[in-house]
């Protein structure tokens, strides 16, 4: 499949299979299509938390409206934004930067240094808000790798991310939820999306040009 | 290629080739995958004004700390967020939803009641905040589907979004600028990034489990 066909393959499953899971080497590409993700000034502000505990899946498909896709995935991946830029994260990256290619740069020491000025100081919503960006690119490389390996999801916005952060512990680490993502399989018998058109808006109310 | 190794073949290109013009059928395909992008509800509550004029572009790039992309690529991306989600942005969509798959559905119809109970209302920041999210899952499927077709591109937030607003009249048509996303055809020859090792954070500092 090309690309317009993988985005037209997938869709947002809304009942997955429970009894079929998405194979660890499939999650493992995945993930890896999310670390590879370009984000603003490479600083990747955001991880991804796997959770395949029935447990822990079971509590967040509480504050997730219910959706059964939560439980009957068997991946959930959930992206979590750093809650502010902080000098330490900004140098971790720009030093771990300089590590991998074995050399400083001098436009890239003053990057860092106009960063160093800026972002910390912005409030930390401001901050937030980017990184939370940035995680959305990422969220829609990892829904793109999963139609690539046949594997659906379901993006999901619907939850309560405050009570999420909390069952993960993500605020002591700093991380804030913006999305999930449950992997599986989709179960057409009971799916009533799947059989229905895609629909988007047509060309000529989407895009225009200046010429 | 597959995603990961498209994936990897990317970068931020730094210097384009201002000899050599992005074919049209490679900017359509782009421009469809953007298209075909997941959003929130499926609203697509953006849109892309694909700008080629060099006149434009040269004030554009005045405005965008004078990177020269902007004006060595041959089309220019802008992706433009919804201002506000107004109760006819809503019902457009829906409307046109029930229109293409030729039915109305009750729990879609419910739906469309609950969005138009929530989104309006809400400040128009928020609103905007929101859709911008939604635009940059289409800003990294863009960025995906230009590296499938081989054609570089440079993500930039660095520009004056009110002054861009301005440039291309945005605000009376309801819309702000998200992000600009050059594409063209790298020139290795002074580009400082195009042979250095692509850096991201290792997988055990960016994924986590939940067992």
């Amino acid at each position: 499949m090309n690309l317009i066909e993988t985005l037209n393959w997938r869709y947002a499953t809304k009942k997955m299979d429970p009894s079929r899971a998405v194979p660890q080497d499939k999650v493992d590409r995945i993930i890896e299509a999310a670390r590879l993700a370009p984000t603003s000034s490479g600083l990747q502000p955001f991880e991804v938390i796997v959770v395949t505990s029935p447990e822990v899946r079971a509590k967040i498909r509480e504050i997730a409206w219910n959706q059964a896709q939560v439980t009957e995935g068997s991946h959930l991946l959930v992206f979590a934004a750093w809650d502010h830029y902080t000098p330490e994260r900004i140098n971790h990256m720009f030093d771990y930067t300089n590590e991998v290619r074995g050399f400083r740069n001098e436009g890239w020491e003053n990057y860092r240094q106009m960063l160093l000025n800026t972002y910390p100081k912005r409030d930390a919503e401001v901050n937030f808000q980017h990184a939370a960006r940035q995680a959305y690119i990422a969220f829609g490389v990892a829904m793109l790798a999963a139609a690539e390996e046949g594997v659906d999801c379901t993006p999901m916005e619907g939850f309560d991310p405050a009570k999420l952060d909390e069952i993960l512990g993500l605020r002591a680490r700093g991380l804030r939820s913006v999305t999930i993502l449950p992997l599986g399989y989709r179960q057409e018998d009971g799916d009533w999306l799947v059989k229905l058109a895609k629909v988007r808006r047509p060309r000529e109310q989407f895009v225009s040009e200046v010429k």
